[in-house]
């Protein structure tokens, strides 16, 4: 695939099809990447404001074979929004100013928002409905929906209200050559054609570029019950959800894994933030009920305390009082990865496997990884949907640099084991520039043979974000 | 697209690689479906024993360039399983003889079934590890899973859990050049590329073969409560529905509308069957409640009819008092479309609207048919999808083929308000060979663009089920 620089002549061109400040200089802040693995380059950067500019602009990169990268909110985990020095240099295709909420019917439950639509704004709008848009992540203040749906996002309340993809219900999109697909539909069944929806998002921005989304609301809970509870072990935090389930069907909003790993590096990060035990447990968890009908102030959580202390699967709990606490609780899990951050990690697994086998897989790796080296571990997140943040760590006084010779090895034995357990090497985070040759060493010959075909028929020229999900460019 | 029948030749040299009893003369009922619109053709039988005979077939096909029909249950209402003449003949691929649930695991609430296990098998398997499989339908004694898949098949339980695609983890399939892919993943995150998962689900045979599943299992509700409720018209329900989900969250499994003429036809083809009301009602809903908590038989639904009685949105009522009671409910809702079958229609029209649209869509349409007609409509379904049945009878004392020449009028009529209103043609029963027609008169020219070049990339002889969602062949 012979790629083209954007240049000169290309942005003359382009430029007398756009309103005048359409295409600018490409500031520093998007060629970051939060995790600075990446330094990105880019050519030119686009700022439509129509879906109609967005088509333009393709239609150009497509004839001209100029690569293009979408950019959402830039807060992806795995550099998809960045393009590392090497090719062509790209247009950088940010939604920033398509970010209108264009409507929200509260009474047929849907709302549509334009993909530059930061999610804490789509979630407020759907607030003010009275309804509930439920996808929860921590980077929600500067995440934008498009790019939420691109890497089909996932975060906390998954385990009730699915994935991102679960939560769109059409999308209006363009594809590489420009082409406008409108496909914003707002039924909740429609057997009319192939599922093209499902195939965009979690694309990576590799088939096209989302340029809105019609979304599902959902009715709030009535009430919140909100608790840290103390377990043995990986094990029984598994069994005690399955006993909450048994007593609160689809009520299980949350469902989080923490380590005393994820406690000390807290109070590392964040002395001054108050934490709910006095000695960091081993295990615990966070969990959410939300609940269809408000009864006594947390007596549903300490039914389920009562029942799992009895089949000894809990050991202490801490029930959030007010809202307030509640806040406080989950301000301490999603301060989780910002305190991964102030550590500095070795290397980062965004992990799923069945979550039967969780325990085995959390006690191999440890087992696996100690025998090589001294690292630490800290391992949290989403249990209940058998996804785990699985992050190695400098041991105490060593540095990251230290293990810069391992880093390929202990990567390896993580996912070498995820693979075992027929789980997957990324679970929410998307596979973008830095996963690649994971999907080639543990994806399926016919699954990458199908991705291979869809990409080429969709996009001959290969400019939609080059380098993502396929390594070959 | 040159297709080859399937001749002596092609047969000779396929069976040496195949077990003896793998190639049958084709039986008749394999070119019959249910509606009696197209009679089929057929060169030869495939009856394989494993996703590897799977495999051998479909690569001599696409060698051949004979044509392939994927064959379930044949249970499907737009002839997708069935060629007519007029084409090369096709091989007739039935996955019966691959039934076999290959594993239930009750704790991480997964079940991996072949594509041949039929439906009502399938939920005995989730049912006798007490859980539940809540896909159910009319045809669910015939239907089988990778039919159900292969069309992302509806029915009464969407409301709470979902279609097909939404019920289904993973997939093994045969690509249309015989390559494997097997991703039949139990993880519920996996973002490693493509959502391929999702385009063979209602791809209705033309992109492959589904050969295995793996599938959601979930909690069985601790109790049902199920009634019939009148209300005065469609905008009623709709209201009901919103005020029963503020009651009940989640909680909601079915509500489905019925109108007078379901009750007449009922009468008349099933006399023997006893109704719950003295007159029918000009329009009520099966609403079911599947509670995660028992309270007192009949509780929640009779405080649902009280709030309700009080909003005006109900009139009357009948609260199923037993499980066999609950049962024969469920008997009359699911054999309105038998009765529908005996009287005959004219025209069937499997539409979906936004939910907020229902009722101002049945008036309408009754408006616009009452203009040009003096027919019957028999207007049913799953309200809570916003997903209506909405068929077209002979007026009392006429046949079917007085309105022969008028069906495509009719059927116009009814798809262009359903279109006006943001719905979709078909909402659960698929495209098949009897609405290609309506796909290119509705399909957003993007989508078919897309449409035609994931087709092309995938199956580039176009040998899978051709004439079935692309009228082109």
């Amino acid at each position: 695939m012979s790629l083209r620089s954007v240049d000169t002549d290309f942005i003359t061109a382009l430029s007398a099809h756009l309103p005048q400040d359409t295409l600018r200089p490409v500031e520093p802040r998007y060629l970051e990447e939060p995790r600075a693995r990446i330094e990105g380059i880019g050519g030119i950067l686009a700022l439509p404001k129509t879906t109609q500019e967005v088509a333009t602009i393709l239609k150009a990169c497509h004839a001209a074979h100029v690569p293009v990268v979408p950019y959402g909110g830039g807060t992806g985990l795995v550099g998809g929004q960045v393009m590392p020095r090497g090719g062509a240099e790209p247009l950088i295709l940010s939604l920033e100013r398509m970010a209108r909420i264009r409507k929200v019917d509260a009474a047929s439950a849907v709302m549509v928002a334009e993909a530059g639509a930061i999610l804490a704004d789509v979630q407020a709008a759907a607030e003010a409905a009275e309804r509930l848009f439920p996808l929860s992540l921590a980077a929600q203040g500067s995440a934008r929906i498009g790019g939420n749906l691109a890497t089909n996002a996932g975060g906390l309340n998954v385990l009730r209200y699915g994935n991102a993809r679960d939560l769109c219900l059409g999308l209006e999109a363009v594809l590489p050559d420009g082409t406008l697909w409108n496909g914003l539909s707002e039924l909740r069944k429609d057997n009319t054609g192939y599922d093209l929806k499902n195939l965009l998002i979690g694309a990576e921005g590799t088939l096209g570029v989302i340029t809105a989304a019609s979304l599902k609301l959902f009715p709030r809970p009535a009430a919140y019950e909100t608790a840290f509870l103390v377990v043995p072990d990986p094990e029984a935090a598994v069994a005690l959800l399955s006993l909450a389930r048994g007593q609160f069907g689809e009520q299980i909003s949350a469902f989080e894994l923490m380590q005393q790993q994820s406690w000390n590096f807290l109070a590392h990060a964040f002395p001054e933030m108050r934490q709910p035990f006095a000695e960091a447990p081993a295990w615990c968890v966070l969990i959410e009920l939300g609940l269809s009908q408000q009864g006594a102030p947390g007596e549903a959580i300490e039914a389920l305390f009562v029942n799992a202390l009895e089949a000894g699967l809990v050991q202490d709990g801490a029930v959030a009082t007010s809202e307030q606490q509640r806040q406080q609780f989950w301000g301490l899990r999603e301060s989780v990865p910002l305190a991964n951050r102030k550590i500095g990690a070795i290397s980062s697994h965004d992990i799923s496997v069945p979550i039967a086998r969780i325990g085995a897989f959390v006690a191999e790796a440890r087992a696996a990884l100690a025998k090589v080296s001294d690292l630490r571990i800290n391992c949290f997140g989403h249990l209940g949907d058998g996804n785990l943040h699985f992050n190695l760590f400098p041991a105490e006084g060593k540095k990251r640099s230290d293990y810069k010779d391992m880093q390929d090895d202990l990567k390896r034995i993580v996912h070498d084991l995820v693979a075992a357990h027929n789980g997957a090497f990324s679970a929410e985070h998307g596979v973008g520039r830095l996963k690649t040759s994971d999907l080639l060493r543990y994806g399926d010959p016919g699954k990458l043979a199908m991705m291979r075909a869809v990409k080429a028929a969709l996009d001959p020229h290969g400019i939609m974000n080059p380098g993502v999900i396929f390594a070959e460019g």
